[in-house]
């Protein structure tokens, strides 16, 4: 199979604003190369504990070892995962797992009437209520950036490159923020901790299809998309969501990096928002907690640099890049997956509070050191058992 | 096929404080003969208007007429259904339509290994957290009675009746409660107000089905169920979470009667919650605002009655009744349901601010009339064009 546009190497309006950097050798990612496809079918990452990971998801191959990762912990995470994986396996026999490595199929279809649509801006305001009526924490738009569609997407039955499959003609994506839980987020790493993972996924995946579906009951091409197709950061940078941070999630000023994100490919007529530089980067360049706190130094020191450590880094893009491989054999060592990146990043705090927004503007400001200090106490590790204990009381 | 428990007319404990009454006359009730049920088979309910109703969740076949009923109108309350009826799919073809007229299926089986329960009342308290973090808005536990359990279910190749199918064994039923919109449900009668509606029952089949697969992994049974297989509105006044309404709803301490319940099925070691009389009874007894707003005359005057209008009334409980035939001609005539009695209701308020706890206080107490009287001016219908103006600003 032919992919023409695997090389595409321009710059666009709005990547200084979105702090997006790319360069001569800026290649598209193909998505076989992504560190959980790889576990599936490169024997450098594919190993007996990267199996036994994926096989933690069904209770009986869940590991039990203490504090964290007891049969509840397991139990919860494992249930949490439910309406995504529903979602997922429904056409994995036809090479499919969508929302994942493919698109997700349309349950209905575009509406043969079309409404006519004589103000996007307006347009643009209804899909962000609809989002939030549906449950998205976030919602931005912006245009469709070839450069972060995957050059290929995954056919499940043998690891094999298949085409994104999106329809012709489609020039917006809607990009939605998840909220995930502050609590759980607390215990990472702990397989109670992946039930914020989980239940966000699954909120996802049930958002971006009825979003979805309300766009194609208007007469419009509308594609829920959860990993698959599309790196979603860039995108959720250029729909003014938040700024990329060393820790390679995107800061938003409502609950910093503890959010998840999906998406919708559509072409009903939007106006773009755009990207908000917010001062990110310049904290990021004298915090180093979430690389000093990654057990397996996985995480950069320094400026952002152009490539990273193996296949899983997105060539030609200066940018803080981790090391995919190193991060994900700690999942699989752990048998759940591992945020403590984001839970001890300065800026995982509710900002809906006060005091919170307060320091927010500290840290966004040349006081970042004085904010950085004021932080020195925060984002430890809460026992998982805490949570269980408030639960029973 | 022989239905032995078709007849058991017992009562219980407990009945006094839920405000349950049961005569001899007890008849559990048939599943095929609920109205939406009739509506399919029956040709005293079924008609050109009834199939147009049900098509019309398709946005192809739903009408346009105005304000409320235009296309932005349908295409949200469609869309807001698609989990739901994704759910209710995936087994139609052998007969199987989950959670209206048969069970959910097990999507993750239950575990060998059971986890030791030594305390009841603590695993009710970690089910009602798990149900929280599943965005469960209320949970309460009681014992399956079999009295509202189904005689029978559905198999909807042919409308027949089919066994309930739960496993051996279960005692209790979780039941979940599902905040509708406050602002959505103020546009009763309207398309739009169905969104309330559809959404709600795309969240009860994804936490059902979540709290069920944690409970499996637990161990144990566990059945996610929605309208099928028993009368939700019992097991919610033995859990507590509410009291009997004249408009036929529960109404409860959080939301009034704004909300959807679910339930589960299991055998988990859980302590029971008892029934909680509030007082509405004594309210409902001088209000009749909900059947003066019934545009079809469907909801009863008067002090509770044993029996009902047509077969869709279950047999021998007293009970204020609502007549399921003039009321779905309701639904069907506007090609959408209708829940004006939630709307108008006095209870239909958000008992987390404060001035409407203090409003329930006097509600429930002597001074009803007084509370009735503070009420008069509100329940009005909002213009649907209201929310979608919010919605573009």
């Amino acid at each position: 199979m032919n992919y023409p546009h695997n090389r595409i190497s321009t710059t666009r309006p709005g990547d200084d604003e979105a702090g997006i950097e790319v360069t001569q050798a800026f290649e598209r990612f193909v998505q076989r190369d992504d560190i959980f496809t790889r576990a599936m079918w490169d024997d450098t990452v594919r190993n007996k504990k990267s199996d036994a990971f994926f096989a933690s998801y069904r209770i009986e191959a869940a590991p039990r070892r203490g504090d964290g990762f007891g049969t509840r912990d397991f139990a919860l995470r494992n249930a949490s995962w439910l309406v995504s994986d529903m979602v997922t396996n429904r056409h994995v026999a036809e090479g499919r797992r969508e929302g994942f490595q493919a698109t997700i199929s349309y349950d209905t279809p575009v509406a043969q009437e079309k409404l006519e649509i004589d103000d996007p801006a307006a347009m643009a305001g209804e899909i962000k209520r609809v989002a939030k009526f549906f449950g998205a924490d976030l919602c931005g738009i912006t245009e469709i950036d070839e450069r972060w569609l995957y050059a290929s997407s995954v056919d499940v039955r043998d690891m094999s490159e298949a085409p994104l499959g999106l329809p012709e003609g489609l020039n917006s994506v809607i990009v939605l923020g998840h909220e995930m839980d502050e609590e759980l987020v607390a215990t990472y790493p702990s397989a109670l901790a992946g039930a914020a993972t989980g239940r966000e996924y699954s909120h996802e995946a049930a958002i971006v299809m009825q979003v979805a579906a309300y766009i194609r009951n208007l007469g419009y091409e509308a594609v829920s998309s959860m990993n698959d197709t599309g790196l979603v950061i860039p995108y959720a940078l250029k729909a003014g969501l938040g700024e990329y941070a060393r820790n390679q999630l995107v800061i938003t000023p409502q609950f910093g990096p503890r959010l998840r994100f999906s998406k919708i490919f559509t072409n009903l007529p939007l106006t773009h928002d755009m990207a908000k530089p917010l001062g990110v980067r310049a904290f990021c360049d004298i915090c180093t907690k979430c690389a000093d706190a990654c057990p397996v130094n996985a995480l950069p020191y320094g400026p952002p640099e152009v490539g990273g450590a193996n296949r899983s880094a997105i060539k030609g893009v200066r940018k803080w890049t981790s090391d995919a491989e190193k991060c994900f054999s700690f999942w699989a060592a752990q048998a759940s997956d591992c945020a403590i990146c984001m839970r001890v990043c300065p800026f995982n705090r509710d900002f809906r509070r006060l005091r919170h927004r307060l320091w927010l503007k500290l840290a966004l400001s040349r006081f970042r050191r004085f904010a950085l200090w004021l932080d020195r106490n925060r984002g430890k590790r809460v026992k998982p058992s805490q949570w269980w204990k408030r639960a029973v009381s």
